[in-house]
């Protein structure tokens, strides 16, 4: 992925939130499936939480004023110190940094002397930020009362993943602080470079003995802020897997038109690399603009299952299409679909997009040149069984069969889709912690936003992995983070009613 | 025209001398053809020459210590003013600043009494700059040793135009100085808007009673430092014509799509004003992006005749292919023409050029965006016979019938080709002034590059055009433009040597 600016998960996640949030925001309360829960009422645990309020507020809020940006080279070594002494703090025995051709990650493992593991992912970097675009100073974390929110802290990585990951650990204190035992053992990976795209995680992942010790793990769990503000919660079974990537056309590629830029007079004898990507990118694409057109580009496609028709379907009764339509901005779906087959669409089908163009003169107004290079950047959206690795070559060879072999095919990141099943253990906590915690919620199977999920449910791990934790927050990427840590709607959870979701989930996955 | 912020031809017309300087460089004497010269040597007026070539330079420097910038709305009434007393210093008896929409223009006559009467065509106003990219002050218009060249003046305007038109008025001076009556009268029409586009020259010259002067010129003379750096000189017969234009795709128009950027998620079930533009454009060409495919594109295309292909074949023969090839950055001609045949489809070849493309994200990286718009950046050559004013109903006309009536066509600026006969006055006159000096100089057909002189040479006009003066300046448009008052090359003419040109011109003329 080298030098890919890509947004990691970190972004698509907060996006994926939004993409669901019509779906959560309304629907129904599902059955629990019969996952044994906590037997008891976890009044210790809750007086814990109580006492150790403070201090849990204190370790996020140092935590947000160590940023980490991988982008920036910022902070790779103290962000991961920190994030190993956080580890340690917070029990595990075996804590130790994983050097990277890049920011560094850390490994740990709490061997609670449970029969089962989990794992759980955490990132220590953050997104950039211009603290001139900010209300509050973005390092500071301060603690405001936020209008039909509540008590909120504010600053950069606050919900992005700070925030519930400090939550997870708060959860693993107050069973310290409580007198109890882990119900389950933990392994721990953490990584520096999320919003650079993951670069160099799998180093980490794949080293033998952290391999080993994620293989015997029931699943993973990503700590988050899933609820939406009227308190729902949208469980996904999946993600789209991403190619990003640079389609360029230039004369000095080409070895026609021009190497640079050249006065656009000259036009009549010379020819255009821009034209030349315009022919080019619209072989990709059926003429409307929405197939695929590239040769063997569905050779894997999967179809949507029976049942996640279904779930999709269910989804859509709770939903208002309208509202969802409006938030968008659109006023069609693609062939003016009706609501559910748009809906399955966005769960079932691949995307060539162009999410930007560039070429010659981009300014106001115009300037007479014939430009020497155009860039189309495209973003494929994968369903499996599509992998990252085959869109470069598929599409390099579709080029090269029409004749375009010089247009180069840059690619900058990517990954595969993900598929958690829906009796997968981390799922069928998932739901049992939300039915007795009596949140609405719904499965998905889908999202059409990607996260780097396939790193525990591809090969060689195959296990299931779900993003999960009560509570809210917004802005991930933007000015003004926040991650609620008083909720004034009750149906909402704040800081310790988070943490507490996280503790019922280690009694549900035991 | 209105906000165009299209280069007016002092930017074309400095590209139109690059364009053609491989065909001047080593072209043959061409013969005289039998056009009357002074009959005298000139000596008084050589002697005015030196005796004023100091007033001469320092009215060229205050001139371009007063610099009017139509895009910056900037000393309109100064520079116009300054232009009208210019003219009442040269001699013009009659001499009135005229309002116009925009900045005023200037419109004098000198009745000398002659039976003939020359239109001369001046701008005042400038190109923007910024100082700090210039190595001496660019309204300081410093005297510099430039090495190779002689000394030069450095400043905004030195060449385009300030220069030349000051070596005009000049040469009135000296004739003035040396006691002689013009051997023709005079009609000045000067605008201040030609750098953006000439935008309210029409009021100017279409005025009843300015029309009328303009009518009963024997033609147009646009001062110009015509010469290049070996001294020679390209004799041009017109130019292209020039639409400049954007189509632009958005989901606010479509009534598809987003109508602001969306999450790139999203694409699998919304449509995309990228891809239609894609679409659009590419039904604009023929697919290899060299020859328009607008519906009715060549109804008013006139070929090239007999004699301005022998035009063309003269020039090339003593023109360097290969040099020509190098300066511009390329190696190859559409269709891998021959020499002649791409300097033919130069002339005569209308085109549908992209100068840029704009959509959702352009900086470095990527982002995962669905654009709500998308902008191609057109400009489209035109030849005799067509018109500026066909261009955006063909090009609507055109996608409208493919079903892209909501792309919109959004015209910032254009003008029709231009042609001057070889027999027009203006013509002769110069080749006759080109001859008695021993100057290279070859006659072209026309220029690939635009210039609006169908203002002078279209309808209701109909009278000869032609840039011309003996001279060498570049740098148009860009930092450390200057124009030669003294060349080290015997072969180029300095300030005087200039001025006299014009003297010759007015003769021979007459």
């Amino acid at each position: 992925m080298g030098d890919s600016q890509m947004a990691g998960f970190g972004f698509e996640g907060a996006v994926r939130r939004k993409l669901l949030l019509g779906c959560v925001a309304a629907a129904a309360v599902m059955v629990a499936p019969g996952v044994a829960l906590a037997a008891d009422d976890l009044a210790d645990v809750k007086a814990a939480l109580a006492r150790n309020h403070a201090v849990a507020v204190k370790r996020l809020q140092d935590w947000i004023a160590l940023p980490s940006i991988a982008a920036e080279n910022r902070a790779g070594k103290e962000g991961a110190d920190r994030m190993a002494q956080l580890a340690r703090d917070a029990g595990f025995q075996h804590v130790e940094v994983v050097p990277t051709a890049g920011m560094p990650g850390v490994f740990a493992t709490l061997d609670a002397g449970a029969p089962k593991t989990l794992g759980v992912y955490f990132m220590y970097d953050v997104k950039q930020f211009d603290p001139k675009e900010w209300s509050s100073p973005p390092l500071e974390a301060r603690l405001i009362d936020k209008p039909g929110l509540g008590k909120i802290v504010m600053g950069r990585g606050a919900v992005n993943q700070k925030g519930p990951e400090a939550t997870f650990l708060a959860a693993l204190h107050a069973m310290k602080d409580a007198g109890r035992k882990l119900p389950v053992n933990l392994v721990l990976v953490a990584e520096g470079e999320e919003e650079i795209g993951s670069t160099h995680f799998g180093e980490i992942v794949n080293r033998a003995d952290i391999l080993a010790a994620l293989k015997k793990t029931e699943g993973i769990l990503l700590p988050s802020a899933s609820q939406d503000t009227t308190g729902g919660v949208s469980v996904e079974l999946g993600a789209k897997g991403i190619a990003e990537l640079e389609l360029v056309s230039s004369g000095a590629k080409w070895g026609r038109g021009p190497r640079q830029d050249l006065h656009s007079s000259y036009k009549a004898a010379v020819d255009s690399p821009v034209w030349r990507l315009v022919e080019a990118l619209q072989t990709l694409v059926t003429p409307d603009g929405n197939k695929p057109a590239v040769d063997g580009w569905y050779e894997h496609v999967k179809p949507l299952t029976m049942r996640q028709k279904e779930l999709i379907a269910q989804s859509i009764q709770v939903r208002s299409e309208k509202a969802e339509m409006e938030e968008m901005g659109i006023s069609h779906w693609i062939d003016d679909l009706p609501f559910g087959k748009a809906m399955e669409r966005l769960a079932a089908e691949p995307t060539i997009n162009i999410e930007g163009l560039v070429a010659g003169y981009t300014g106001p107004g115009g300037k007479t040149i014939l430009p020497g290079r155009a860039v189309a950047k495209l973003d494929l959206r994968l369903v499996p069984n599509m992998t990252a690795a085959d869109a470069r070559p598929a599409l390099r060879a579709h080029l090269a069969a029409r004749g375009f072999g010089d247009v180069e095919v840059n690619m900058s990141g990517g990954y595969d889709p993900t598929e958690t099943a829906e009796d997968a253990p981390v799922v069928r906590a998932q739901q049992a912690v939300l039915t007795r915690a009596n949140v609405s919620y719904s499965l998905y199977p889908r999202s059409a936003g990607s996260w780097p999920g396939y790193v525990f449910t591809g090969e060689p791990l195959r296990v299931g992995a779900g993003q999960f934790g009560l509570g809210y927050g917004s802005g991930a990427h933007a000015p003004d983070e926040f991650y609620i840590i008083e909720a004034s709607n009750p149906k909402v959870a704040g800081l310790d009613g988070a943490t507490k979701s996280y503790v019922e989930f280690l009694y549900s996955l035991a």
